[in-house]
């Protein structure tokens, strides 16, 4: 990898690694709402899920075979949490890669792509557009789709969706989400390779956006030409 | 897609399909431990996570800019779920395929391979043996990890490795989780490529692990030369 590029990475992955992580609740449990009754903690169902992302519904499901099952499905603020996932690159064939804490991993801070949420009634590209535009804020001159999977089939409904967007331009303004601290930095495809390699890109979306990305780069990786 | 096999799938995916969901309870409150007091529904906190596979818990991470930011985590069965899947080959180059029950998704079952949790201190490789026993009977000559990635970074630490298995010996004895309805059928490398084309394998978990896997087969689905 280029010797500046990996410097300014390291930075970006030292700036944004977590120093300290305290447990304030367990199982949705956001102690100032806990109550105690005749010495035991309950808490109120509306008190429940007050400002928690994730939430859980738990169902008996019939199979066709007359079998009952409980399974249990994550639900991300309310929704199936469904999400895209672009890799942009720009008219230069540099990758726009993006670093951002992840907390519980062994790094506490992952290299990967912009991402983001499907809102209510969006279509997937349109969600891929937007996510490009305020993360980044880069345009694309095409967006090719790669992937449709489930993130976690066995709890979650989210259906997501990764795309390659090609000819992209900077300088377009940003509308980032608050709270949320992505930084991002360009390299080129082969060095994307090699960070996957060396450990910095490991989750699956990820993963998965770079295998079916492949095909479009040349071996010195470069984007073949596309209309 | 061969008839035979074709067929087959269709009578599996037909009985393990999901005709009726019932929703009996939000946010891992499992109604029956529910408490009206004052006309307001409360639970314990001791009840609120009883029999739950789903538990979340809150963090406040401080990062290294000095930044706040709170982020939830989810746990399978108490623990970070993390887990592994095989694909598993024959010595006459077939593929082992499950069929499972996946209710959230659209078309209620779906394609996939063996897999299964890490239990507590099991190397995931000895994970990946033993759930190749447990769930289809086979013991593999050679177990080939393709890839190791994270499930869902931003609220999980699981983390999953995928194997490639083989010259499996199908035959030996069988050991299935309760509860598990787990089917399996076999077909060649290049049918599995197939179904993942026609929309039956999308789970994170299996496309990853087909991708990776890729480079072990030839054009004509034959696994290359192993020692």
């Amino acid at each position: 990898m280029e010797k500046k590029s990996l410097q300014e990475l390291r930075k970006l992955l030292e700036e944004l690694k977590t120093v300290k992580k305290t447990l304030v609740s367990k199982s949705e449990v956001y102690k100032p709402y806990i109550k105690i009754i005749d010495g035991i903690e309950y808490i109120s169902i509306e008190d429940l899920t007050k400002g928690q992302f994730v939430t859980n519904e738990r169902y008996i499901c019939t199979l066709n075979n007359g079998e009952d099952i409980i399974r249990e499905k994550i639900k991300k603020a309310k929704k199936d949490g469904s999400a895209v996932i672009v890799i942009p690159v720009t008219k230069d064939n540099e990758v726009i890669v993006t670093v951002e804490p992840r907390v519980f991993t062994e790094k506490t801070v992952g290299v990967g792509f912009p991402a983001g949420y499907i809102e209510d009634g969006e279509k997937p590209e349109v969600a891929a557009l937007r996510e490009l535009q305020e993360e980044i804020g880069v345009i694309p001159e095409k967006l090719i789709p790669l992937a449709s999977f489930y993130q976690d089939e066995g709890i979650s409904a989210a259906k997501n969706t990764a795309y390659l967007a090609l000819g992209c331009t900077e300088g377009y303004e940003k509308n980032p989400d608050e709270g949320e601290f992505v930084e991002y930095f360009k390299c080129s495809f082969n060095e994307v390779l090699e960070l996957q390699q060396d450990g910095y890109i490991e989750g699956s979306n990820s993963v998965i956006a770079i295998e079916k990305a492949k095909q479009y780069f040349t071996k010195t990786g470069k984007v073949k030409r596309y209309k």
